[in-house]
């Protein structure tokens, strides 16, 4: 029932390589967002399921992201973002903002946009979307760790949620 | 389409309140984890679905954790956890890990584990279940934000995750 990580001690676990650590994280389900901004440092977004709520005070989320996205670049000079959650009829916006197919800016043509407070684009078919601004921002090896505190909530249609798990979307 | 939160300027969104917080929160579908943990600061565990990768070299995941929790002091003192995502099936461990009507201690009866190489209790039927050793704790107003360095990973057998998602559990 249980496959452990081969190892030369049984009893002790060897630390796993990158490989087995996707294949791990692939098992555990996310709930898919856009993670956007706009600002005098440039408009970006891409799409992420590393987003977790921090604290209900004030209201704060977290968002990993990769150092090397120039989405991030634009996030982090701007200081503000938006994470609007999607619905399963949102894949393909989820593939849009995935894609190495086109720019930050072209990503916008599709779906339905509003700014928040911020000025970060906010997707109006969200199931909610949250208006951030970063508190806190610090790189863990590869990936920025962002804590946005929370400036504005709105809340869409209660829609089936879209779900990423073993590599593939799934609606809930 | 668009509910906006309440305010006195319309092209200026209020911070939003944690009662609208947590409402937003529960839009966002997320695997369930139980975080667990065994040492001289004894053994503990609770349902947790703010956890989210971090970095695949070193592997690593977060954990926001309440401050104020019992188990949430055993795990900083021990400087190690387990996290088991949980599938569908095991829908009652979720429930018994989040439960005030038992303690950490008793909570372990239920559930067929065995330990990591930290001494963590790694849940048997769990879809992955993650060993990791604290390689940063900080504090963010009421919650622990702890990254841990996996140390080992058990890839279990693959069944239909547990999402909870609306304050209520599905499968996927």
């Amino acid at each position: 029932m249980l496959r452990m990580a081969p190892g030369p001690d049984p009893g002790r676990e060897p630390g796993p390589d990158p490989s087995l650590f996707r294949e791990g994280m692939s098992r555990v389900a996310g709930a898919v967002h856009l993670v956007t901004t706009d600002g005098l440092a440039g408009r970006g977004g891409f799409t992420a399921t590393a987003v977790t709520p921090v604290t209900d005070d004030p209201p704060s989320l977290l968002v990993c992201i990769n150092t090397s996205g120039r989405s991030a670049k634009a996030l982090l000079a701007n200081g503000t973002f938006g994470v609007s959650t999607l619905a399963s009829d949102d894949r393909a916006l989820a593939e849009v903002f995935a894609g190495r197919s086109n720019s930050g800016e072209d990503r916008f043509t599709q779906g339905e946009w509003q700014r928040g407070g911020s000025g970060s684009p906010l997707l109006v078919s969200a199931l909610v979307a949250f208006d951030c601004r970063i508190s806190d921002a610090r790189v863990v090896a590869t990936h920025h760790v962002i804590i946005g505190e929370i400036t504005g909530i709105r809340l869409g249609e209660l829609r089936r949620p879209l779900i990423y798990q073993g590599r593939l979307y799934h609606g809930l």
